[in-house]
């Protein structure tokens, strides 16, 4: 496993120096800072805003609009009973466990990781090794001790082995780890308690009389599991087909302290695509993507303690069994398309199935699409089968029908042992018993039927096993029923949907395409401090900076005329007339990501021309405003590249580096 | 008041035949419904989840883009101290009544009104009088008996006033109505308990351990004021300036029960304009909306009991004093504006003064945009006049800096009392209580400061009163203070700004839009049932329908071809190859409110022209493929109408009759 992330030019990512750009340009900001801050709650900047609504766009654009998917919007708000069904209110839950000593709480696992890290660490330095600072986002991180002890080489391959297979622990065996290692709390140098289940619900109570207990959603897909029946009726009836939502869902972690990465609030976005089981879930346009490569991190590898990965196209890895089936294989290469379109650097990105323990407990089989940063992998979107999962707890729950009728082309001929009652000799015989008695009847086997169908046509009567009587059994007669081998002709086919559900962390993505696409001029001889985000233009949070030279209000009218062309063409500028150099200007919108400058300047007063700054390369072309505004137009809906317009356009030089020294 | 609601043909709106309609469509639903649903919370279906987010949309480009709001995306959880701070915690209540006999939960005002509505309905009826059906959204309609009483001129006429003010009464006061007129709950004939105040949000626990309490915010105000320092700084110190965010935002109702118009969980649109107070908040780009015409119903009007409204335009009623500023009048216009765009109909739509009592705790003004519906006047969007009362307590409790800096063009000559410390002989002296003692000495006032001096010069000393210091007083000699008339010079300027807070209820306006452009076929002879909704394209949930004459596999490639340039555009559409006849597709479509039908025939297939189909009007047009996308292109973005579009084609008839009778 890789773990030192590295920016777009191969630079050491400081993080360190990128968190005081995103903090400066105000990608994002801690929530309620000045009440001291909330951890795991984050709010979002103008830029972070911008660039958040342009992921959810292209999500959008990309799935629901390309898939004709059903959007829906549902509640936050959710009733207890529901999630009692779904099983949250039970699974939905870390282990903690809590310092006997200060009363520090703790989650078992990260606890668990972090002082095996931290002895490995130790015997390294022992070694005099060089020691990788890791610090896995998905991990509390509880800063252990490094003590330069050595270790065995057997005790070193244990925990080793521990580590790759940290996810795959339920809490007593966490505790027993920490027992078996005595693996004593850094901070007190006390074993911490045995873990217990804690739910990451937050709870809440819906009206004035407190009798109806609610959480806030743990995910949005239940609301879409609960509209399924209506749903399938507004598609007419089709199959397969697919609802998306977008939407805030929450977990209120036990101890969040990994940025953006581990909050208790955040956007999602999730499709749930419903699939007929039958037939081993093909799809239909499985073809169209069935050459794209991912990179895959199967169960198998990981259970052997092993992180090595495999790249391999999604057909062949569908052919192989690797990934199970087609649709699941087809959101794959979807999600991997997606990712790499908004800019995700593709040699920081993997798919990694779950192991058995560590998956959720309504998943039969999820991969996770996991991203490199500087705190190590991220899953960033999960593709899970939820199997017939939800569908089956709900209706059963409920009565609600969740079912699929499928009118059948050639009806189905069934032949099988059939009850009939005689209804109006029945009730009156077993009087308040009867629908008890019906009940037991029906609820026979083919092989009882048959059996009991012997007795009738033998003895002209059964006894039969009634756990609702009192007597606990009664006897039935062949005048009360008859039980025939008969014919059945089925028009109608009856099947639960299986339900596919890549879901999507909106924040997770955006966190580490920010890192994906961070370097600073230093690569070129530059300034350590001064950043770029090389966005690509369709997810950039402006796509135009416009810089006239001067707060002169002689500069206005060009300014505005600009600004409304742009505006027409639906693309989004900025205007910045402040009083600093051109080169401090444009560097602030290099760190925003903004990817192209039009600077106004006396000779555009003159004759109308103005120039064009390319971010990534700083070079400018100049021509006339229609020219300028046609190659901005190519370079956003990404027709040309800056290459193929630099070579159309006048080179321009000088300005940029004349004015940044005033 | 008007009370009988319209439809857009001038129909009584049949409300229980609309809500038919928007639940067949799935435009929204009640959540959980399989559970059995929760008062106030609804799931928006697919064509609900487009509407609002081609209403979010078109907010987004008519305010954040045209005016270069600085868009933010805070939390929904709020800790505890945020909101004591703002009030919401003490504040943010309505009155709530409980019946001794049944349990029931009433909200005061709602029950006050219902059983003197009722009251007055007798009366009515008494008279012979016809009783209109008004069932007002903003109230709980606890739906009392009507019996036909006659009732005293005076008691009527006292009855009518108590309902036109009814938003005004405080819960005592409320309580004192309930004694003064008897009212008895009618579903038990006692009166019900004095009204308590019952706080309105949800309340949450952050955390494992439960020590940090919050809510879920009430609005998403607060998230932007808590910003503010680091949005000013990111706007550069430029001032004004606006915030803006969209999201969720919830309210724990007694007894919801009005649809989406009053509902626990919803869809805000906020922005806060932050002014400065001085020079009578005026706004730059006043005059570009000068003329707009309102329709106002002022705060006098309505303390007089009435509810007659004026037309004048907002320059006016600002140089009157009628809406008390620019910036405030800016933003009115701007509303109604957005309004009309979007498709709401003028001749329902109302801005309405709140009265003092009525206000929220933070207004100093404030103006409801009211919008006519089968629930009687709505409030859509309050604009209020928060003053600088957010920022001053959030400064006040935290310290934190909630100001604007300003250099000031003169410098400013300051000459007052100032008290200068001898800190060497001071702290010496006054030992542990020193810091008291300084306190006291520095919240002096200037005429005090001009008396201390005086003692000084003549005394050598004077007794100062130091609450914190067990004796009280302490004397201060002229060697430990000087304290001297003296200029001083101010090179800036500090304030607090005011805000101007837009507030926009998504829901509520997406419901009212609804009904807006609600009619059915009814109205030119046809069925009743089949309604139609006339969306402006712009807000549509989809542009085009594309219906292939039948589900014919030779219809397959026109289709596809067709739906990816109308996906080029930008345009959305959904394609209809069910086996329902042409006509009953095309009705699906009108209730959906989706503008535009294509037919793809056998006609198509020879000659490649296609028809394009205009809901409102249900004419047809034929021409080739390129004629009509371009037609749909100029129709979508508003640049031609219909009947502009009809005047350029040839007409196409016949298709659709034909077809409907198959």
């Amino acid at each position: 496993m890789t773990s030192t992330a590295t920016t777009l030019k191969g630079q050491i990512l400081e993080k360190p120096l990128l968190d005081a750009m995103l903090r400066r340009r105000m990608f994002y900001t801690p929530s309620f800072e000045i009440y001291g801050g909330v951890a795991g709650l984050y709010d979002y900047g103008p830029p972070g805003c911008a660039l958040q609504a342009n992921i959810v766009d292209l999500w959008r654009k990309h799935f629901v609009l390309e898939e004709d998917m059903l959007e829906v919007d549902c509640t936050v708000l959710t009733p207890h009973e529901v999630l009692k069904t779904s099983g949250h209110v039970d699974k939905f839950a870390d282990w903690m466990c809590k310092d006997p000593k200060n009363g520090e709480i703790l989650r078992a696992d990260h606890f668990v990781e972090s002082v095996l890290e931290a002895r490995l660490n130790g015997d390294k330095e022992a070694r005099g090794q060089k020691v990788e600072e890791k610090d896995d986002a998905k991990k509390k991180k509880k800063k252990a001790k490094t003590d330069a002890i050595k270790l065995e080489d057997a005790v070193v391959k244990e925990y080793e082995q521990v580590l790759a297979r940290i996810d795959n622990y339920d809490g007593p065996q966490l505790g027993e780890l920490i027992k078996k290692y005595d693996l004593k709390n850094p901070a007190t140098d006390v074993l911490p308690s045995d873990p217990v289940s804690f739910n990451l619900m937050f709870q809440t109570s819906i009206g004035p009389s407190s009798n109806l207990p609610g959480y806030l959603r743990p995910e949005t897909a239940q609301g879409q599991f609960l509209n399924f029946a209506k749903l399938l009726d507004f598609n007419q009836g089709q199959m397969p087909f697919a609802s998306a939502s977008i939407g805030k869902s929450y977990r209120n972690e036990i101890s969040p302290r990994a940025g953006l990465l581990r909050v208790r609030e955040f956007l999602m976005a999730e499709i749930e695509h419903f699939v007929d089981p039958k037939g081993g879930k093909k799809h239909s346009r499985f073809h169209e993507v069935n050459k794209v490569q991912l990179v895959l991190l199967d169960r198998e590898t990981q259970l052997a303690g092993k992180t090595a990965t495999r790249k391999v196209s999604i057909g062949q890895a569908v052919k192989e069994g690797l990934v199970d089936n087609e649709t699941l294989g087809y959101f794959l290469a979807r999600i991997h398309l997606f990712l790499e379109k908004i800019g995700v650097d593709l040699s920081k990105m993997r798919f990694r199935q779950h192991m058995e323990n560590e998956m959720a407990h309504y998943a039969c089989d999820c991969w996770d699409a996991e991203l490199l940063t500087t705190s190590g992998w991220v899953e960033c979107v999960g593709c899970a089968d939820r199997s017939a999962y939800d569908l089956t707890v709900h209706a059963k729950k409920t009565g609600a029908s969740m079912v699929v009728r499928e009118r059948l082309d050639e009806p189905l001929v069934v032949q099988e042992w059939q009850v009939d009652i005689e209804k109006k000799k029945f009730g009156p015989r077993f009087k308040k018993d009867a629908k008890a008695v019906e009940t037991a009847l029906m609820a026979t086997s083919q092989e009882q039927r048959e059996a009991l169908s012997k007795q009738l046509s033998e003895a002209g009567k059964f006894s039969l096993k009634v756990p609702d009587v009192s007597s606990g059994n009664v006897d039935v007669t062949n005048d009360l029923v008859k039980i025939e081998f008969q014919k059945r002709v089925e028009n109608t086919r009856e099947f639960t949907p299986n339900v596919i559900e890549p879901s999507f962390g909106i924040g997770r993505i955006l966190y580490a395409l920010i890192e994906h696409n961070f370097w600073t001029r230093a690569s070129e001889g530059g300034d350590l401090a001064r950043g770029v985000l090389s966005f690509p233009p369709t997810i950039s949070p402006t796509k135009v900076l416009i810089v006239p030279l001067s707060s002169n209000a002689q500069f206005d009218p060009s300014v505005m005329k600009l600004s409304q062309q742009l505006r027409r063409f639906g693309i989004s500028s900025k205007v910045d007339d402040s009083s600093a150099s051109i080169g401090k200007r444009y560097s602030r919108n290099d760190e925003l990501g903004t990817p192209l400058g039009i600077t106004i300047d006396f000779q555009t007063l003159q004759d109308g021309t103005i120039t064009l700054r390319d971010r990534d390369s700083t070079n400018q072309v100049r021509a006339d405003q229609g020219k300028i505004l046609e190659a901005v137009k190519s370079l956003v809906d990404g027709s040309k590249d800056w290459d193929k317009v630099a070579s159309e356009l006048p080179k321009f030089e000088g300005q940029e580096l004349e004015m940044a020294g005033r």
